[in-house]
């Protein structure tokens, strides 16, 4: 393969020069999923320049320091979607400095569209390579085709320190507008149905930047003890629900959520007796714990739209990119969290929380109800709509100091409507078909830590003294959050 | 068309006899929908004998006083899914003794079916026609298909008080288990892809039992001033969006919830100018807003799971039923309420909510978080894969004793990521691409009745003093539900 990174007559510049292009209140899309893929270069200069700054700035996902540091302390940011996962960037939300709102990935690429969400001005993307009228993304697919379709100007970052074999991995397929919107025509999850080409209309293209930053790479915590425990809980649930259950016949087809926790959780599959069954990834970003299932012939196929790994993951898939490529599939972020896919394909989800309440309901986002963390990400996409929703979580925080099964979160991202099963380092609360009153007895018996459950069963009782279907005693239901 | 009902040499036998054989503790799985088209004499047989029973039944939706209160006030009913709306079943689940469990209704088909749920034993649906392996459902399809492949015994009930032409409506379509499952092949929402028979193995057939009760119709009652003005605002904003989005250039596809607000927002239509653009509802139920609709030519085409009509509607449907086929449509509710049909149809959902807090977040489900009133039914559905989700309710309880903007609902359905826009009497929200304490703002100025407008803003104030991305006073959260 040509390392050629830029075909045509193009508009060569430097990110200084595009970026003083961008009007100051600019509605600005960007590439990037998982802290890689985003452009570096052009955000940077923004973020150096003297200009005062405006900017509605909507990712795929979470993006890296560029963005989310540089950009957020130069008080450049007005306005943020969907995602954010840096410090400066949350301390932002959380002062009302920066207007944020966290949004479900599945349908953000659908938000820009449809016109009622922002109205874009330009779009911001990283690839490793570009010509007249397409380009081909780096590490992440995310909303670029989306954001690219929609932006009245584009300005591509040719990223050299990116292998141009990343090409190998997309497979971009956009579905239409409603009514005229046909079913995603994937019939398997590593099916192809596109090319790795992102096309758009050539009057577009601004600017062309060619920079050589690389993603700053994920870092992965070595698994706890409690990691451990929770992973050997999950298999020994996953396996004998894959033994019970006529959808797992042949094959099992797994989602995890990002972090190290689910990085943790899917190292634990490698060891999980599933029979013959073939395991097949179908889920929103590839992390080094799947590198090691594909290597051991584990795991059959990996379809996804972002590849988070840490510096040494990221050597290991560079370094062999093809061979990894007939089995990782990228995709944009609305067909890899598509709720009518998650549905075909039957995904067995785990995702985490911050906590967890004794009907069922999980708080993802905001501490204490208020604080918000990152966002929810695709984890409702995944958890609404999979075969089997499990949320995977320690118990406790830190090392005891706060339990993570409480009587009511003060914040809910997924309905009791949405958990199939809990699981800690304790064990399993499978709470399908369960009344309230029944998930609470699960949840404190099986999951909670074990000093935390007299104090869980006080309340339970207190609540029940005043009845209803799901029992609460509001006057103490936050108390363990003040 | 032939009145003969029963076709081929069938164990035809009375409904004592019948439920004689269901056995005490059997998990039982009841056609029924929007309170139509659901089995009543063998309940009630169950009801009258003088056994011990310890049932477990499982409902499309909402049923008949037949099984949610004969069958509730006869304590044979321990545990029940997925919605009621009678007061002996709510008072029963309120109170703990039966084990109730509310369920989204689109995947509840495959909760049956995927057997994490439970281990059926018996289905009894109701039918206007039955033959050796096959019948046509009444007066709703709910998720009969589902409960008759899975159940080990079939009763069905062939009910002479149904007209035989129920069967025009019907179009019968199952989809696959995962990881074989097809997209639904629905392209237009009126499009007919089975027909009016669900098919079953002929061994499975226990007992024909004939009545002729008919179902207990809806009552609306007369619009009141406060849906009115509901109904004026959203006409109001459904008149600037259709305009201004690409999504409704030819046709505007809506949604409605069920109940006399939902009655009164479809009738509201009626006058609203979308210019030359098709109206067409896909949706869970037809209510008689819809039949006026379709009467004056405003409506193009229904799609839904059930007839949810008032007594004169049923008269006025039942009279004229091989017409109104001609446009309306009753599917299985997993094709009705599925996530990738709303999605690729694009549906403007409007769903009422007892209560919405200050950051989006409503509670369709548990009065002051502990009491169930009916459950989430498709309301869910709909919310959270619309192209436009919107939840319209009065601002107050009663004549203005509660407030239903609050500042924290003790009880979250669907989530502020889920909801895009709030109606009342007095006002729209437009909550899209808002960060929280916009929403706030928003709510409380165009949503809330204005004498608590004062209280809620100070609440606010307060909450504002501890900061955070989604403000909150815990101490005081739930205070306007204590």
């Amino acid at each position: 393969m040509t390392d050629q990174r830029i075909e045509g007559e193009l508009p060569v510049t430097d990110a200084a020069s595009a970026a003083a292009d961008v009007p100051a209140d600019a509605t600005m899309l960007v590439s990037g999923f998982g802290s890689v893929g985003y452009p570096k270069a052009v955000p940077l200069a923004l973020a150096e320049s003297d200009r005062d700054l405006s900017l509605t700035v909507v990712s795929g996902g979470s993006v890296g320091e560029e963005i989310d540091v540089a950009l957020v302390e130069a008080d450049a940011i007005a306005r943020r979607y969907p995602y954010q996962a840096r410090s400066p960037a949350r301390a932002a939300a959380n002062d009302g400095r920066m207007a944020f709102a966290d949004r479900h990935i599945s349908t953000l690429g659908d938000d820009v569209q449809f016109g009622g969400l922002v109205d874009p001005d330009v779009a911001v993307v990283e690839a490793v390579a570009v010509g007249e009228d397409w380009l081909i993304p780096s590490g992440s697919v995310g909303h670029t085709p989306a954001y690219v379709e929609r932006a009245d100007e584009l300005i591509v970052e040719v990223n050299h320190a990116q292998p141009r074999s990343l090409a190998e991995f997309h497979d971009i397929y956009r579905p239409a507008l409603p009514p005229d919107r046909e079913p995603v025509p994937l019939s398997t999850p590593d099916e192809r149905i596109g090319g790795p080409r992102i096309e758009f209309d050539a009057d577009a293209l601004a600017a062309v930047v060619e920079t050589d930053r690389r993603d700053e790479p994920y870092e992965f915590r070595e698994p706890t003890e409690t990691d451990r425990a929770i992973a050997g809980n999950l298999r020994s649930f996953l396996t004998d629900e894959v033994e019970r259950s006529p959808l797992f016949a042949d094959s099992v087809r797994v989602q995890f959520g990002v972090g190290s926790l689910g990085n943790a959780l899917m190292g634990a599959l490698a060891d999980a007796d599933f029979g013959d069954r073939d395991l097949i990834y179908f889920g929103e970003v590839i992390q080094d714990g799947l590198l090691d299932l594909l290597d051991s012939g584990r795991l059959e196929a990996a379809s996804a739209t972002s590849l988070a790994l840490s510096a040494e993951g990221q050597d290991r898939l560079f370094a062999d990119a093809e061979r990894y490529a007939e089995d990782v599939v990228l995709r944009p972020a609305d067909v890899s969290n598509r709720p009518a896919l998650i549905d075909r394909v039957g995904v067995v989800a785990v995702n985490s929380a911050l906590e967890v309440d004794l009907y069922g309901h999980a708080n993802s986002t905001h501490v204490d109800g208020s604080r918000v963390l990152n966002g929810i990400g695709g984890s409702a996409d995944f958890t609404r709509n999979a075969a089997l929703s499990i949320i995977a979580l320690p118990s406790t925080v830190g090392d005891g100091d706060r339990s993570r099964i409480v009587p009511m979160v003060p914040h809910v991202d997924h309905t009791e409507h949405d958990v199939d099963a809990v699981v800690t380092e304790h064990g399993v609360a499978d709470l399908r078909g369960t009344a309230p009153r029944e998930r609470a007895r699960l949840l404190v018996d099986r999951c909670a830590r074990p000093d935390y459950r007299e104090r869980l069963r006080a309340y339970l009782d207190r609540a029940l003294d005043s009845g209803g279907h799901e029992p609460h005693d509001l006057d103490a239901a936050l108390s363990w959050h003040e």
